[in-house]
Order: C-alpha cells, then structure tokens, then sequence
C-alpha cells in the first residue's frame, strides 16, 4: 500500500427538497454569487426557479452564465473568468452534471489568476487558491461534485485536458436524487458507466496489497450493477436513483483510490474520441474501456479472474485461468450493452472508425502525454491497436 | 435511504515516517499544545522523542498530560481542561489509540465550556466550538481518528458514556501503520473486534434499501478477514497492518452509515461491561454481539443470510433460511475465538457471570437510555436474556 494523504472536505447534503438550502449554504462564503448551469432543462423542470428564490431568500446577489454544454468549452470558461472579475464574486454555484460542475471549476481556478488557465491544463501547478464553489448536483456520473478532477475542451485545438488538485473540491454538495427523475435514458446509462469506469480505473492496479480498497471497490460495483438492472425500466424510483446518485459520488471522492494507482487509460482514449466527435463521455467510455481490457488483460490474469468472479459472479475456472479472465471483460462489455448503449466504434454513425482516425488520435495521446497508462503502459502502437479493437 | 448530511473533514496523512511532519501540520493551527498521551509505550517505542523533536523544530510550545488508560476516566478528562484554561490552549494533539484520542475529544469540549463537561455526556448538545485537535494513531481499532464520536467513563458513577457530535473531528490524523507493530497480540485482536463491530453495527439496519453501504461495508468486513489471519502471526508485515489500519479509520469514519441508521445495542452492552470490568472495548463486544445476533436474528432473517453468505462465504440454503442465518452467526463468533478472543462472559475470570450482574447491567442501561438498539429494540428483560446468552 502507497503512502497517501487524503482531505476531502466538501459537505454532502443528500436527499428530498435539500436544494431549497442552497442560500443557507452559500451564506457561510459569499453574499455575491456567480450561478452557472447548462441548457433550458433546468429552467423546464422548475429547478432554476427555486434555487432562485433561495438564494433570494438569503439577500444573495447572482450574476449568471448558462450555456454549459457536454465537454464543456474553454470558450465559456473564458467568459466566466471576465464575469467573476468584473463583478468581484468570490464564489460560483453550479447547478447541473459534471460538464456544469468542471467549467466552474476551471472559472474558480481561472479567476484568480492572471494569466491564461488553460495554463494549469497543460501542466502548470496549481499554486494560487481558486475562487470556493458549491454544487447542486441533476446528473450523477462525473462525481465532479466532490472530486478533485476538472477536464475542458480546448475547441480551438481539440485538445480536452484534465486538472487535478485538492484546492478545486466543491465546498458542499447537495444531492436530491429526485432531481434526476427527468434524465433522459441515455444520459442515465452514461452516468452509470462513467462511475462504473472510474472505480474499474482505480481497481486495477500494481499495487499488491490493497484488500481494503479493493474490497470497496467490488461492493460499489456490484451495488450499481444491481441498481443499474433497474433504472431505465423505474426512473422515477426514488431509492434507486438514490443508490446511483450515492454510487456515482462515492467512485471519484477519492475514497477507493487510497494507497493505490489506478490506470486512466480507457479515460485518456476516450476524451480523444469525445474532443473531436463530441459524444457524451459515458458511451465513449463504454467503448473503450472493454477494448482496454482485451488488449492488457494478460498483464495480470489473476486481477482480471477476481475482477470477473468478484463483480460479475463468473466462476473461477481454475484449470483456465485465462477463460474465466476474459469472461470477466465479456460481461462487462455485456454490462455496458444491457444500458442500450454502443460498445463499439462502429456502431456510432458519426465516428468514421478508421485506422487514419486511430492514429490521429494516438498521436494526439502521445504528443499530449507521453505514455498512458499506470496498469499497463501504453505507446503509439498499443492505443492503435486499441482502438482497432473497439472498432 | 434516508436522508443525510455527512462533512468529513479529517485530513489523512498514512505512511511510513508521515509522524515525522506533525510539527507542520499543528502549525496551521497553533503554536502552543496540549500533547495527550498513555503510558510508557510511545516513551518506550521513541515516537514519544520523535513527537517532541518534530513539535520543537517548528518551536511549538508544548503543555503535557500523559496517563489515559484505557476506558479513558472523566477525572482525567477535567485535569486536561484546567491544563488548557490555565494555559489558554487552543490545539489538543493526541497521541496513542481511541482511548487517548476520546480523552482529548472530552477535553477539547470542556476546555471552551464554563460547566461541567459530564453535561455533554449527560445529553446536552454541543452548541460551542471545542477545541480543535490532531492525532498520531498507535492503535488500529475505535475508529475516533476522523469519527464523531467520544466515550468516557465517569468513574464515581461507574457510568460509561458516549457524546457524538460533527464538532469533535479531528483535523488531521497521521497513520503510520510501523508504529502498530510492537502492539501486543490482545490488543491487536481487540482492535479488529471493534472495527469489525463498528461495520456490523451499521450492517443491520431496518432501511431496505442501501445497496451501496451494503456493498461497502460487505467488502471492508471481508477484508478484515482475510487480514486478521494472518496479523497475529506476522505483527511486523507493513502491508497487513497497513490494511488494518485502514480499515480500521473507514469503519467508523461514518461513510459506511449514509443513508441508513444503525443498531449499536452490542455497543451499549459492552460499555456497561467494561464500565465495571475495565475489560478492553473490543474484548467485551467479542461478547456481547455474537449473544446479541442469537437473539435478534429472527427480526430479520434475510439480512442475516445475506451477511453470512456475503461476509462468511456461508452456502445459502434456500430450504432453510434460519440455518444460514445462524451458521453466519456461528461464524462471525469463530472468526472472533480465531484472535485467540474469548467470546463467553464465563471465560473471563474477573467476571462473576451471573443473573445478578445481568439484571445490574440491564438495570443501568435502561436507566440510562430507556431502550437501546434501532435494528431491534430491547427492553430491560431483552437485555437480561441477551447477557444470558453471553454467559
């Protein structure tokens, strides 16, 4: 088990009606605000309107900047950053998913900061304290809500970039999973793989010794498989939209990664795919992710059989390790489909699977990183083959 | 899953040597400290020289108060908080396990009260800010770490008594899972008792529906499993006491409790044991809960199989429920005989196991709280019966 150091200090305000305290929230930092959201849906729903009126309720002045769209743009963070300046606010409350949530975070980091922040997303460290902000969470999937993580789009380059850094955890998050009832289908399936994907991320791992996390791990899976079965047919279930609300928090808090490194390279590949074709990163992580596996699984055989045992329930064929290792990766790509999603390449209209496209999208990897991958390390070569797998 | 509001703020520092950085981490907060400590073993060991050293580098004036014992006395409890009015300290650094660290929780909420702090204990609310305080870990096992909870024991009164309240977490705890090695076999096996209870505790609850915690705290308990075979005979393997301690922190760090209310009458019973015996906590819940599921199972007997099919690797049988139920029960008291743990009042010889004591005890208890227990609640002819089974 690794060293490691752990604060996650964002406030978890979860269940019925909560979001009618955001102003009391708020009130302990700041008494101007900026509010940040995506489209029309919230307005529709009646969510803008009462946050609205509780940030009223509290005398909280709100300058807004909508528009937030699905790998959110560099171009509106921009804006974000003049907005908070002009008008000295010195926290941002953002109301939506994880798209929402990553533009304030890059605002708050942007903010105040005098040179470019797309900077801090290619490579420069974090040493300034970024604007506070809080969250009212309507999609769980990025876990952005307490994470550490942020990633933009840069549309000028197509580059999509993260940054990670303990000083852009919300301060608190407020989780009303009947804020979720009126997600679409396809967006609820992309959240349950984005989270599932990012505890299969930590899961595997060099780390030899890590019972305790890799326990947490399989019982989280397992608990959103089992609610997954579920969801498309009862999206107006409280109590399982209430399990993935909770699961999709708990797999990017940084809980299940203590003491150990996880992989990221199914995420690497996929934010490619989504900067240039701009689907949502859940169905591209659900194309990836299985193709990832099949190409690194014989790194570690006994990794991917108590994966495939542990979470999928495939019994252990001792005299073929291998088999029962690959029907592991055969369950979860069957995982992925069960959600009516794509878990290949071409099964998505827009993408032109194509081996010019794939070696684009390796050189842009490995012009931007290097090498991905801490399970397994992956060059030019490997992410093409890769990706020809999940053609 | 009801509803919950969960703000963690415990900074985590684990690894090896991380004791070594506390000078730096206190200086955020102070410059002049109570330092809280046991006996002679972090004398003995040299983390006591070490402490002081670091303390002194980044010149921390330091105010000293050794001599918790186990079952942390209130009389104690009260030198600490004269110490601190007299010196006008603000920062409490507790070293050593849950009993040192509950000691400093006490003392941290009565240095900044003008009353008696028993008051707290007596069911007051916390409505001040206490002190605020740090800990260097030496004992895998109460969890007090990062949890909000606080036990003493007021030892005119013979009454033992817990305070739970956000206000009493410690801002940072450092967890050198080295400094466990020298921890004698009991008090290694008493600690996996009581982070094992603090998991069962919170694993049967009424709420039908908490897939996730379900999931986690199923996982964290197998891991303490496999670990607890083979501590006792390897005490200096870093990687088992790594995973012990860690387990140890997440099962009372109240991450394991979102959404769902837990049982804690086995907890209630044993601090009336350990109240008059002066028995170590873990020790007595090796007791007391295996007595307490004989007694209760049949309230639910589903949870039951679950746990002794999940935890236990226990086959179910779907003829006969009840059997699995309770060879689930039967194994949770073997895996506790399996730490060399005694698991019958009748085994300890300073207890005089009888009906007398029992009715004592149960006479206390429900004095103390009227009924306990929120999975099943009991009553004062429960409680008889339960110490009955325990004999």
């Amino acid at each position: 088990m690794k060293n490691f150091r752990y604060h996650n200090y964002t406030e978890i305000i979860f269940g019925k009606d909560s979001e009618n305290e955001v102003g009391i929230h708020i009130k302990k930092y700041a008494s101007k605000i900026l509010l940040h959201y995506g489209g029309g849906s919230i307005k529709k729903s009646g969510l803008y309107d009462r946050v609205k009126s509780a940030l009223e309720k509290e005398n909280i002045e709100v300058i807004e900047l909508g528009g937030v769209k699905p790998n959110p743009r560099l171009s509106l963070v921009k804006e974000g950053i003049k907005l908070c300046k002009e008008h000295n606010i010195d926290f941002i409350l953002a109301v939506g998913g994880g798209s929402v949530i990553d533009s304030s975070k890059a605002i708050a980091i942007g903010a105040n900061y005098d040179g470019d922040v797309w900077d801090f997303f290619m490579g420069k460290k974090i040493e300034h304290e970024p604007l506070k902000l809080g969250v009212i969470l309507t999609i769980p999937a990025a876990g952005s809500e307490s994470s550490v993580s942020c990633v933009i789009t840069n549309e000028e380059t197509l580059i999509k970039k993260g940054v990670n850094s303990p000083l852009i955890r919300p301060m608190f998050a407020i989780m009303n999973p009947e804020l979720t009832f009126t997600l679409p289908k396809y967006q609820t399936a992309c959240g349950i793989v984005d989270m599932f994907c990012h505890i299969l991320e930590r899961y595997f791992t060099n780390e030899l010794h890590v019972d305790v996390t890799d326990g947490l791990c399989e019982g989280l899976m397992k608990a959103i498989i089992k609610n997954a079965e579920r969801i498309l047919k009862e999206p107006n279930n409280y109590e399982i939209r209430a399990e993935i609300m909770l699961a999709g928090l708990i797999a990017h808090n940084g809980s299940l990664d203590l003491g150990r490194v996880g992989d990221w390279a199914s995420h690497n590949m996929e934010h490619e795919l989504s900067a240039i074709y701009d689907i949502a990163h859940g169905a591209g992580l659900a194309i990836t992710t299985p193709a990832w596996a099949k190409y690194v699984y014989k790194h570690n055989i006994p990794r991917f059989v108590r994966f495939a045992n542990q979470v999928f329930n495939v019994e252990v064929n001792p005299f073929n390790l291998e088999e029962t290792a690959l029907k592991g990766i055969e369950e979860l790509e069957k995982f992925f489909r069960s959600l009516d999603l794509p878990t290949r390449l071409s099964e998505v209209s827009e993408i032109k699977a194509d081996d010019e496209l794939f070696k684009l999208m390796a050189q842009k990897i490995v012009e931007t990183y290097g090498t991905i991958g801490r399970f397994v390390t992956l060059e030019f070569d490997d992410i093409v083959s890769i990706y020809r797998l999940a053609k």
